[in-house]
């Protein structure tokens, strides 16, 4: 990546101001800590949100969104710089399509990073669907064979849909907690790890909403509820 | 069912006033033609919205609503009167639990029909979902196989979750259209009905939002979009 010329992170400026002073403090910290560069491995089941995701984070549409079709079978890297940072996003297939493990796009991924360090994980699903099934644990069970137990500790759960509303009264919170813990639970169990190991890696989970029509708080940021 | 004392379906008089008035409309003409009955037949995967359309429906909250855990294993019968016409609601288990078809539940609701005649089937699923998959293949094969290819004719596809933004800034009626096909597809080749005869049946495709959220006319008549 170093050979790349690294576009300007512009997209930047479309966030809310305050997103914006609070996230230049972050990278202005990170440099103080010799961390210059964040590669961030986007990956979930398909359909979940994942590429919507990506051109939330960097400000602008920069892979296309196929809501009814599986992806192409490449994952695509986007890098912007900032501030003397880099950020790298790899956007991914769809680990599920039709039902099934797509054990062909995990194979690419894996080959895709070979010389690749990641930094985080971040694993997306829905936040408004009220089921787990075996095949969450069946990409919890893929991702762990391809990269070993470690990469659970770098992991952020992020829950798309963040704007939507409970079915029958339940308050957003509630649901929210369930919701997270049900997922968690049934990526642990498919991981094979141990619910103490599982606990000390305490996965961050983070509500998303790509749609235009998220709440707002006072200072235009963006607030799930 | 004749032998009980049916409850007033009161629950008429919380829908907005234009849709009473049609509604009411709809009963003095099917009395006209000697129909004094309805029997809905509510089917689906779990955690779709079979229940919360149930409640919708009968204007009350008749059956509970798990949305984090699979329902109980019998199906539940729901009759109301209005103006001398009975509407029998017959809520069923998800056919999907866990990511496998539930057998058991088919099993128990071909039995609950038994001396049962069934006017329409309600098919239960949502719109904000991108993906069909095998297991919408596997749900429809198991009806069929059930219930016989006749049951298609009669059948609603309700698709909950209608008051929803589609992602990259779809329109809303393209994606409601690119929705019903392919979900409408995937049920047909489980169905294994020759695409002439199915599209004979003529599905019709309804929108589905039981969330107290719903956008409304100026007759107070919840609306898509």
């Amino acid at each position: 990546m170093a050979s790349q010329i690294t576009r300007e992170w512009s997209g930047i400026n479309t966030f809310a101001p305050a997103t914006q002073t609070k996230l230049l403090e972050l990278l202005g910290k990170l440099k103080q800590e010799n961390v210059n560069s964040l590669t961030i491995l986007v990956m979930g089941k398909g359909g979940v949100g994942k590429s919507s995701t990506v051109n939330s984070i960097i400000g602008d549409r920069v892979v296309s969104i196929n809501p009814f079709q599986s992806e192409g079978p490449r994952p695509v890297i986007v890098s912007r710089s900032r501030a003397g940072f880099t950020l790298n996003i790899i956007d991914t297939p769809g680990l599920i399509e039709g039902g099934y493990i797509n054990d062909m796009a995990l194979d690419i991924i894996k080959r895709f990073l070979l010389n690749k360090t990641i930094d985080v994980l971040l694993y997306v699903d829905r936040l408004d669907v009220y089921r787990v099934d075996n095949l969450d644990k069946v990409v919890a069970k893929a991702i762990t064979d391809s990269f070993g137990k470690g990469i659970w500790s770098k992991t952020i759960l992020a829950l798309t849909h963040a704007q939507f509303s409970p079915p029958d009264g339940l308050p957003y919170d509630e649901f929210f907690s369930q919701r997270s813990e049900s997922l968690l639970k049934v990526l642990r169990s498919g991981a094979r790890i141990k619910k103490e190991a599982f606990q000390a890696a305490s996965i961050p989970v983070v509500l998303v909403e790509n749609s235009g029509r998220c709440n707002k708080n006072d200072s235009d940021e963006k607030v799930g509820d």
